[in-house]
């Protein structure tokens, strides 16, 4: 393995600031203050606004294909300016700065104990300190002294208990399984929260309300246009039109019910 | 301080090209084809088209956070193949190469004296250029040299004249504030160009036909949905609905009329 | 020239997953787990969904302008999880990754020989392998050791053929040249695949049901608003409105017919 110097080590930024704004370059700029040789790694600024369970969604996505040695710094923050904390975790391997709302407890997952801090030692923060933009103020210059190796527990005191979100868990009826779309991606594919372990083969699916019974191994394998159900990459049931966007041909989108029926069940129905 | 060593300096990049195009890929390439050392930075290529007003605004509202070992390239250039310059510029610990618009006179400010020199020795430049991409093929390998130390004066002569924007400026009357606003953030945060100093306590807000009495210091502060004027990290007159999109609601944007009035001088009224 | 430490080269990245999505910083983690000194460089992930065609010219038009250090990265993928082969490809020195589509062969041209392996070796890549997200189970890591200096003959055995795109190219019929536009850029400016040297000069431009007599330099030399023909940076012919958006005023796109009529033939009609 090739090592990385403590003070190139890359922080990365997740945020709903969107690309055309000037938030994302301060916080930038912010990071590269404290420490110039930090390698900023753009995750995306595309979270949609204020949308916490989506950042949820995303850093369990994206963040575990990480090596240890990265930092993440995520700033989805509807509550800035208010009580809220920010933290300091580390879980499973991965480092992240994140407001105490609940975006990074998907990622760390159940039964497993991050070791969290309170970020509240205003010496490693930019001076003044507004009240809309802790981004820039505190978790930039926090990141910035992290990537220079500061001991995360000069950062503040460490915290026992924060916000968990509730994500919705399918559940299983008489051996049918009820869940949901929990993401739309770029190309229209609606991702359910449906694991691969939930299934029987063969099953069928209810998307809202249509039915599907072809399922297919990857896209390819069906004729352009086709609807068709399959694994995701996550290892959960996804909805795609092949060449085409699942989306818009189904006029669906985030929390539309998925039904997986095994055939045997179906048939006595 | 960390040391950067001078080859691997950061270069920025803000162009209006989109993330869709080629175009900022060439830039890239280019700047790295002179330095492979480079850490190129993305702020932005959403500067909308053409809009040299817009990127003065972003300039004035990023760059200040960055420390001055950065190289900041400019490429919002409608004026590109005619006898426009390009320049280098030196200001407050800011680097800085961008095309005579005027798109970079906001971020170093009235009263200060900048170092400009104009762009002129072909030496440094990729061969043809082009009418229609000096990004290219101008400002990528000059800033290709830049970061490999090329002392600014081989770029060409000092410049003593270069383009100012005329930004406007909030007017006082009779104790009441007019300005506008100048920028519309991802959220729809309407930013006025008011600043903090200009203001009474309490005072009334009215945008457009709406008026605004509600002052919080935070999003968090209200409820979801209400309509509250704050002052932006910019330090300046905002617009928002908490959790919501302020410029939607009210259907306004950019040169929108801002007006602060003094609750003493409106009682009066 | 600066000399770039292997294991620190630039990987760039081309994709067709949009920005907002968690596949792009998977695949960034997946590059980064096996070089953490990698240097990431986005190009763009906004190729529209499947469309390996645009994703040629895009390549075709950014990648030249970079250093042989680069490796660059390409996941358009619609044959994802099917037989269709992964490819390592260096030609006119440089060096891709990509799926055996057609992507890359605009970009080599022809008359060329690129060497060409088929990558298969599953040592170098993620296990298990999911059959839709290659660009995180393979490119990534393949990538990953590539850049820490891995013999591309290691991946696999050489490939003899390959894919080819049949790429539009312009005919010329009693000294009239039919082509179309190729590209939209973010400008809306058309630019087409007549090149340069079929040019007579003056010549008239008929895009569509619309005449052109009007040849500038640059876009600069027009009025705000005139339609005009010019030479684009790729040395094409395009059509633009100047300080505007000729797509949206002439509501034509990819694929439009351009024509292009020596004036002395014009005139003899």
């Amino acid at each position: 393995m090739t090592e990385v110097a403590m003070n190139e080590i890359t922080v990365t930024l997740t945020t709903d600031f969107g690309e055309a704004s000037p938030y994302v370059a301060a916080m930038k700029g912010g990071i590269l203050s404290i420490n110039p040789r930090a390698r900023l790694l753009d995750l995306t600024h595309q979270i949609p606004p204020q949308n916490v369970r989506h950042a949820a969604y995303y850093l369990a996505s994206a963040l575990p294909y990480f090596p240890g040695s990265a930092l993440h710094v995520v700033v989805v923050d509807p509550g800035v300016g208010t009580e809220r904390a920010i933290l300091y975790i580390e879980s499973g391997g991965h480092r992240l700065l994140a407001p105490d709302n609940g975006c990074w407890t998907q990622l760390v997952g159940a039964g497993r104990s991050p070791t969290v801090i309170r970020v509240a030692d205003s010496r490693y923060w930019r001076q003044p300190v507004s009240d809309t933009f802790h981004g820039r103020d505190i978790f930039a210059p926090v990141a910035g002294h992290l990537s220079l190796g500061l001991d995360p527990r000069l950062l503040g005191p460490p915290a026992s208990q924060w916000i968990q979100l509730t994500i919705p868990e399918p559940r299983v009826e008489s051996r049918v399984v009820y869940g949901q779309v929990v993401f739309v991606d770029d190309f229209g594919n609606l991702i359910s929260n449906i694991s691969r372990s939930l299934l029987t083969d063969p099953a069928i699916v209810r998307i809202a309300n249509t039915e599907i019974r072809r399922w297919v191994r990857s896209y390819g394998e069906a004729k352009e246009g086709d609807l068709v159900a399959l694994l995701s990459s996550n290892g959960t049931v996804e909805v795609a039109v092949c060449q085409g966007n699942a989306a818009n041909h189904l006029k669906l989108g985030i929390n539309a019910p998925v039904q997986i029926t095994p055939a045997s069940v179906d048939a006595r129905q």
